[in-house]
């Protein structure tokens, strides 16, 4: 394979709001109410990029970009998204779609950076600068302004200022001919067409939609998550399954302290979650955790409730992590968002345990919580009212002393608690 | 005191980026080259609001809010910026100053969302209506639509409406006997005068600055965070700053396996996580790390050299968390960022270990890393070159059998390794 040198870029940028697309405001060139090249010339490829993979060892990017292949088949195929086929070249892969929806569902698919639906020509400056010419008579009005944006890789007689000047030139001269009085703005142009020229083919493309970023699903292992149904549990797994994380979700059924109400709602957030990992299929562990919040209310100070449960579900969500083969436990903890979340409790509720817990939300604002929220498609869910835990103290605990916390587990078999719990837990493929 | 009700508002956004100022791009109506009210009307007092406190309980919100005054008069004072006074009024803290920066240094400050530069007015319709005008004729040209954002909250014989009819009209004239020919359009105005009535005063403002969010610093406790002088763990230091955590910087000294070089970048890095910390001395620990590496290197089997350094560090840590009383560990760690920062690394790291760790960047892609980086003013600093650890082996483990790294530690005294590191520590004010 040749190693193909690349030359900056600049996107436009559209921000993509993931799976609810129905908010999305376009910031493209095609404002104008043309849709992709909606306009004649139908794009028949979606050009996709993914950034920190291309850092990795041949070894491991090879295996990454064929996972991330086969995660972007899953996510074309759920969408029901014809494709004819699907390539990857040198730090790019190549969907070849004539549907317009196809370069939106590859921006949801983790590991991708953006991607832009394109059309395709012989890598030579003619047909380059005649398709530039082409679509810019449908593109740019009267009186815009347009720019080339041009890169290059691969082995060509000619370089990338090439590129921009003959693509710019046949442009010119195309808008003169029709009276539109051309202008070239290179700085802030009203219109902007970018030429990708590689060694087999040249890629012509008006606008680039935002990926999710991250690792492609699958590569990461996979990690228990401790699901509720609030906000911020679905935020953290989909946080981390953007990292490559594969989950298995656990619901800690509190009844009869909690509504049903309640696991409907963490069952639809799985569900949510589900449609993010086309080709996966959760496995959902729903464990019944109402027997120990009693133990707790009846044995213990009722202000420590909050922290033995939540050592009670680090503990039976550790089983499930050891009996799946995971490598640690996803909570939705945010430091300070409620009275009883500060590091003294959420140290008790650690201490002497060694669990590997991961809190990705740690250091998150409540706002930017809910905005990941509603951008996966949660919040919604996460709003409806499914009634609170019936077992929550009037004054919890807020500066724990976690000795004091061991102490009051002594007063009950701990282990035969989480044994029980487990062998009464349900696995679900929700 | 009355209970007031706020009615909603829109504010003008600019990106507020930090203590590194000469990248702003201001987004307000003042595009045009005007400086905050530096048309010969200077503003007199600043708006600092702060959201997620609202949401608290009395008790807390008041020691949150006085916690957060006396952080804001120490970051002032850090900038040689004076101010008259500075007082609390429900859900709003007011800062009297004609400095220009003042806004900009409170928006630094953990745990607000944004500031306002302003001017004050007795709290009726006629002041405000005038003052609006008299600002309008220097702010608005010929041609340009403009809108008044009109707010209330208190008890006023009017509503704010009237607040915004009164103000608008007044504009339009001032404007119209000026031959400018005024437009109003509140859907997208070129230029908008915020007016917020108050119980006491109005304030009248153009311009909204971004402010950190978070936490005020010092409300959370503290914790260690383990800091290489690399890009991640400034990064991560500063999230869980922006959170309300006060840090206790740890720097495990690898020489000879490092330079010097290396150390120094470290200690430059928590000098300039102090910028961000005004009215609180970091206390710094320096623990000589090389003994530990040797022997990792003499006794077990190389590609384990980074597995058992890190678990070396997280218990030295630990003890300095134990000394200074603090609630936890903050390491940078990222995961998949590297070959060896898998899931099943990271469980290794933490196997049969009871530590307290948060990994607040173990979601985040390299890009949003970096981006952080830059604003907070480490980014050169993590970039500038001080050699590898010359300890890391060719091919380090990437999935790692946990019981084989305590087999591994038993073939020496850990005990004895990290007594003698913590008795040769040094204890840093940098």
């Amino acid at each position: 394979m040749i190693k193909e040198k690349l030359e900056p870029d600049v996107h436009t940028q559209r921000e993509n709001r993931g799976i609810q697309k129905n908010d999305i405001e376009s910031q493209s060139s095609l404002d104008s109410g043309l849709s992709h090249f909606g306009f004649g010339v139908p794009a028949n490829v979606v050009i996709v990029r993914y950034g920190e993979l291309a850092l990795k060892s041949s070894g491991i990017r090879n295996w990454y970009e064929k996972i991330l292949i086969k995660n972007i088949v899953a996510m074309l195929d759920s969408r029901g998204i014809p494709y004819s086929h699907i390539r990857r070249e040198w730090g790019r892969i190549f969907i070849e779609s004539t549907d317009a929806r196809a370069a939106e569902a590859a921006a949801d698919v983790f590991g991708i950076v953006s991607t832009s639906p394109a059309l395709m020509a012989e890598p030579s400056l003619e047909k380059a600068a005649r398709m530039c010419a082409s679509l810019a008579q449908d593109l740019i009005q009267e009186g815009e302004s347009f720019a080339i944006r041009a890169r290059r890789s691969g082995n060509h007689p000619f370089s990338s200022a090439d590129v921009g000047k003959t693509c710019g030139d046949a442009v010119w001269s195309a808008l003169e001919k029709e009276g539109k009085h051309p202008r070239v703005n290179l700085s802030s142009p009203d219109r902007e067409i970018f030429v990708e020229m590689r060694q087999k083919m040249a890629y012509i493309y008006l606008e680039t939609f935002k990926g999710v970023g991250g690792l492609p699903l699958g590569t990461q292992g996979s990690m228990v998550v401790l699901i509720s149904g609030g906000l911020d549990s679905p935020v953290a797994a989909w946080l981390m399954m953007k990292r490559g994380v594969m989950i298995i979700p656990v619901y800690c059924h509190n009844s009869p302290y909690a509504e049903n109400a309640a696991r409907e709602r963490a069952f639809e957030c799985i569900r949510q979650l589900q449609k993010w990992a086309p080709g996966y299929q959760f496995t959902t562990y729903e464990i019944p955790h109402g027997p120990n919040l009693q133990s707790f209310i009846d044995l213990c100070n009722r202000k420590n409730t909050c922290l033995l449960c939540k050592r009670m579900m680090y503990r039976e969500a550790y089983e499930v992590m050891k009996k799946e083969g995971a490598s640690g436990i996803i909570t939705g903890s945010s430091l300070g968002q409620v009275a009883s979340q500060t590091a003294a409790n959420m140290h008790a509720e650690i201490y002497q345990l060694s669990i590997p817990l991961y809190h990705p939300l740690i250091s998150f604002d409540k706002t930017e919580i809910m905005d990941i929220a509603r951008k996966i498609g949660t919040y919604d869910i996460s709003n409806r009212p499914a009634g609170g835990c019936a077992a929550v103290p009037e004054r919890p605990e807020i500066g724990a002393n976690y000795d004091l916390i061991v102490l009051e587990e002594q007063k009950m078999n701990i282990e035969t608690m989480v044994f029980s719990a487990l062998k009464n837990t349900k696995v679900l493929k929700l």
